[in-house]
């Protein structure tokens, strides 16, 4: 007889969204009238910049010509969209890679989930709290034994390693989904010289650094030196050009990555998606590939600093009302502390009847969550403004 | 120190399909005016029909207006597409399924490798030789004690079950890849019934569904009473719509497929890929839809008539000769046994030598398929025609 994954019964099942979206949706329909105002939004709104739209276009009508039709793609990318991108780290971060090192994929959320097949279900995995609940569940499913790293107002969310902190694989998402907090260059050296001498790997999720506006914020891990030697890289265009709903991220693994038997990560992974993957489609890529041009970067510039200016708007306001927060700067997101020590579903209830503004509990993220409340820039500028005259009055 | 998965120490690498280019190269560069003929291509080559590139070029364009920008799609599908692909199992193939049912992925390939995360890695795998390598390698990467139930000569290269076969999942491919053969409904009523009775499940990989002529074959092993309690079904657009390029395929998991402990399977993938997948992107999914159009199934399956119509050229000329082959009446490919007892590679050179056409030797897919020989009908019809002239020539 057949049997389960049974790592899959351990599992919490997330409530979250779900409760948000029905507590909102029971408040509409007892008070018709009510015009609410989402700010918990994690998805982008505005549109995909034309460079990319005219380009994946293109090759849509392209893949319907003989002459220029195109079958399988490369299990890890096109070469025109390798180079684009090693370009965009060289010339917009600083970094230089080689195209081998790089491997296109369909995004972030799989790639931070599937990097983990080629590692041995025996290590022992570190996840801050809070965070995005995907590298919690995806090791969950493996049946690896995962700890937490806490994330607090002492350490401004962005927890340290400290010698008595144990683990072979270490997850570090900054700027950090939800808290929007970012690591400064001493903080993530501190990390990489940690990683090294304990021998452990640092899975960086970097899929919002665009966002970062500090100098001193890296906007990828091999910015620091001896990284190459101990991290992997995610990223993704969800958010630097509004992919979510295209689907396209990449992840970097440098040569130097090697385990302490001699196997190279880089070759693994490449193993692992030759078998387990066919690549990204090429009208997808060519959009990808028009958004690392200088056009598409100036369109995609634009749209995040429209949403930098809802994140500046909500600022002022928590500024006014003395409301401590973090991220905004560096992220699209605000992570605010309830006011008057509210529990987070309590603080999200009284927004809701007493603003009709709609937000997303911490806790929802982490126990450490708890008491904290996300708040997105996604949204638009009249609205996002409205809300927070809103929250001035109620707060006030 | 973290540790590598050490599974995939036991991968072999397969030179296959590198060997045959390298040779295919090097007797171009030492003949450089042979007009060689590539018949061991595996991939499409027609363009995409206009249903689908046009309503793709749409979409593309339809992303870039604030209007009808669209964010994260739906983890397993939008309804427009499953209810189009739940419309074509009914119509076109005569299988009821719930929308529900339905997920739609990147592909058929992605699929049969990530089906297995909700399986225990105690299970006892068996994968007919010869047959698609993604099988072995996959369960090999998790650590699946893998054997083999062989096709040959004597069963047609359809393996049957028998009272001694152990195994707790057994994949089936039909119509088979490489060999073209294709279970007719007696035969797959008693791989039902033998799943049944042992509680083991089916992986049942129908990427080749289109290709079947003969009534008596099903296009789908949902067609077979008791399906619905023992398979899980993998579709894909790859070779039914050209989508090779595109990456767009389904995985139909009944709800009534439970394991012992009541698991519901459905409900276990439901949840790997809300963690582990963020959903196809809506210019893949509108393309997908506008396949299964009645003006697009009109275009697809000219396009599918246009490569049988190279395998009936195939089949005359081996008929002909006198050479057995498998395949090609259900299937885009002829395996036809390497005449006078030659072995794989000792026909492949003859072939590329003395005809200058390149096929696949048939150990590539296991060691049952030593001694035989693919042959691909996704080329075109005066290549084809002109590589069988060259074939009577030599062989007759």
């Amino acid at each position: 007889m057949f049997k389960v994954n049974e790592n899959y019964k351990n599992l919490k099942a997330s409530y979250l969204f779900k409760t948000v979206a029905t507590k909102k949706a029971a408040y509409a329909k007892d008070h018709p009238e009510a015009d609410i105002i989402n700010m918990g939004i994690g998805d982008v709104t505005l549109p995909i910049c034309p460079a990319a739209t005219l380009a994946m276009a293109k090759e849509a009508l392209a893949m319907g010509e003989k002459a220029t039709f195109k079958g399988y793609p490369d299990y890890y990318g096109e070469p025109y969209l390798l180079e684009a991108i090693g370009n965009y780290y060289k010339n917009s971060i600083g970094v230089e890679l080689d195209p081998e090192e790089i491997n296109v994929t369909c995004g972030a959320k799989e790639d931070v989930s599937n990097i983990l097949d080629i590692f041995s279900t025996d290590n022992r995995v570190v996840v801050p709290d809070p965070v995005y609940p995907v590298y919690l569940d995806s090791n969950i499913m493996d049946g690896r034994k995962v700890s937490f790293i806490t994330g607090n107002v002492e350490n401004g969310f962005l927890p340290m390693p400290d010698e008595s902190l144990d683990g072979d694989i270490f997850y570090i998402c900054s700027p950090n989904n939800p808290t929007g907090a970012c690591y400064n260059r001493d903080q993530l050296k501190v990390w990489v010289d940690f990683a090294l001498k304990k021998g452990a790997v640092i899975l960086y999720d970097a899929a919002y650094e665009i966002f970062i506006e500090d100098a001193d914020c890296p906007r990828s891990i091999f910015e620091i030196e001896g990284a190459r030697r101990c991290a992997i890289e995610f990223c993704s265009l969800s958010k630097t050009a509004g992919f979510t709903g295209v689907r396209c991220g990449y992840t970097v693994i440098p040569k130097e990555l090697v385990a302490s038997d001699g196997s190279s990560l880089l070759s693994m992974w490449k193993r692992r998606q030759s078998t387990k993957f066919n690549g990204v489609g090429h009208i997808t890529q060519r959009g990808a590939a028009a958004v690392f041009t200088p056009e598409g970067l100036a369109q995609i510039r634009a749209n995040i600093a429209y949403y930098k200016e809802n994140t500046r708007t909500m600022m002022k306001t928590f500024d006014k009302l003395g409301i401590s927060y973090y991220g905004g700067k560096n992220s699209p997101y605000i992570w605010l502390r309830c006011p008057n020590g509210m529990g987070s579903w309590e603080f999200f209830d009284l927004l809701l009847e007493k603003a009709n503004v709609v937000g997303i509990p911490g806790e929802g993220f982490g126990k450490s969550g708890e008491g904290f409340f996300r708040l997105s820039g996604f949204g638009d500028h009249a609205r996002t403004a409205e809300a927070m005259e809103r929250l001035e009055k109620l707060l006030g």
